[in-house]
């Protein structure tokens, strides 16, 4: 099936889906990005990554493009056109594409962002194989730039990092910084040590997760101790479980770090357990 | 008049350009490139930069889609359909346009790498009002990425420098990291004291200037003394004379950092000597 996209207020198959090569986003990585997830053909919180989105043109200079009713349209419609019940949708906006190449930004009264919105499907989201066996993750050097609040198109890095672990046998990177975790290349990373799970504190190290503030609520309700503070690689191999979150994956347990398998080496219990609950609680919430 | 372009094999007016929305330099920043020169319609130091494309390529495993001579012929081809006297030429290369997004590289036997070139004219390029009055400059922190050897389009961060200054009442912002300058958003810094250059020495710090790697052999052939290291911001404010350096600026004077005026806060004589040889030199051995 050949999927429908959106571009710039146009519907269009995706084989005729292009931007310009003046576009900010093609010559600087000048743009920004979310990926919302869908089950059921529903849309899995969809105002926190809206919510980010503002946040992320605003730091940018930005103006964001269209009202939250025009974003949820677009969503809507592209769900339905292309028959989608697992997956994601993917939306960039990126600062236009003015005449020429310059670093100067361009004037917003003449030159428009860029809008591209599609969807990817993926009928293994709940019922994940991966998330059956957990994954294996290496630690890489943290060489991102210092703003990874900002959910920016300059993904170079996470990408190599992710060919860094493919190569070394593993599913993905933990970038270290200074001695510690930041976190995954396109998630937040999390260990459980005797019960208390331990993830990074906000700031602009590391993305401000959608999904991260939805497990971290879940797990208070759930009465299970969390603690928001950095944890060195060392803590992580020593911990009981691991495990990391995105709005694609939900909650995935990390089963091997660097090497060393942590507990049994299967995913662990508490892990598996906020999967279900984020799964059933989204599910009930989807809009 | 309409420019003529290159993408992917195919010269076109610059307003039928485009690239897929799945092309990874538009959603990844997935690519490098190069800005040659071009000065009486011949091509500064093209081998130059050649060599450091074919080692951003090779930084990134992006197998280099032309050899030397299908590269000049697009270089001379588009000079010649756009009657190009002095301006640049711009260069693209992406990991291509795979059939979706997924920070896994695509199998390079199935997507080929994009292919995007244009010119850029600018009669002002060698008697330039700018030189003769020379530039400000603000202090930025440096939040870029750890390769910054790689010429990568992550170029956000430069361009938000770039706005700094401009809205700072300045030209450009020179990037400091641990208390010293590592570059200018677009150029190599320079300082001049009693009568010796000093630059910041190569690392993954820094781009490898094209013009840089000239400029510093032009003084130490004409017998300035030239010390590659480290230099802190106060001694830049405390300079008699800053420059900066960058194929499409040449040898570019710096008269004012962070609102401290060098010597008479007008371009040095010594760094307005080297764009006199610079650019001198740069036109002989054009091709």
């Amino acid at each position: 099936m050949v999927r429908t996209v959106y571009v710039n207020g146009a519907y269009l198959p995706e084989g005729e889906a292009q931007v310009s090569i003046f576009d900010r986003g093609f010559l600087m990585a000048d743009g920004v990005y979310e990926v919302t997830t869908v089950i059921d053909g529903k849309l899995i919180d969809f105002d926190g990554h809206l919510a980010r989105l503002e946040r992320s043109l605003g730091e940018l200079d930005i103006a964001n493009p269209m009202d939250r009713d025009q974003w949820l349209e677009v969503h809507r419609e592209l769900v339905a056109r292309n028959g989608l019940d697992q997956g994601m949708i993917y939306l960039q906006v990126t600062r236009g594409a003015p005449g020429d190449r310059d670093f100067v930004f361009p004037d917003p009264d003449t030159t428009a962002p860029t809008v591209v919105l599609f969807t990817q499907s993926n009928p293994a989201l709940v019922d994940s194989p991966k998330a059956q066996r957990g994954i294996k993750v290496i630690a890489i050097d943290d060489l991102r730039w210092g703003r990874r609040d900002i959910k920016t198109v300059q993904l170079l890095y996470p990408s190599m990092g992710k060919m860094m672990a493919i190569r070394a046998g593993a599913d993905d990177a933990w970038m270290v910084q200074d001695g510690t975790i930041t976190e995954g290349t396109s998630n937040n990373a999390y260990i459980i040590k005797d019960g208390k799970i331990v993830t990074r504190a906000l700031s602009n190290d590391i993305l401000h997760g959608i999904t991260r503030a939805a497990v971290l609520r879940f797990a208070r309700e759930a009465q299970m101790p969390v603690e928001e503070r950095s944890f060195t690689l060392e803590e992580a191999k020593a911990a009981d479980e691991a495990f990391v979150t995105s709005a694609s994956t939900f909650v995935m347990p990390v089963v091997d770090i660097d090497g060393a398998a942590l507990g049994a080496g299967t995913p662990g219990p508490l892990a598996m357990r906020l999967r279900e609950i984020y799964i059933e609680e989204s599910r009930k919430a989807a809009i």
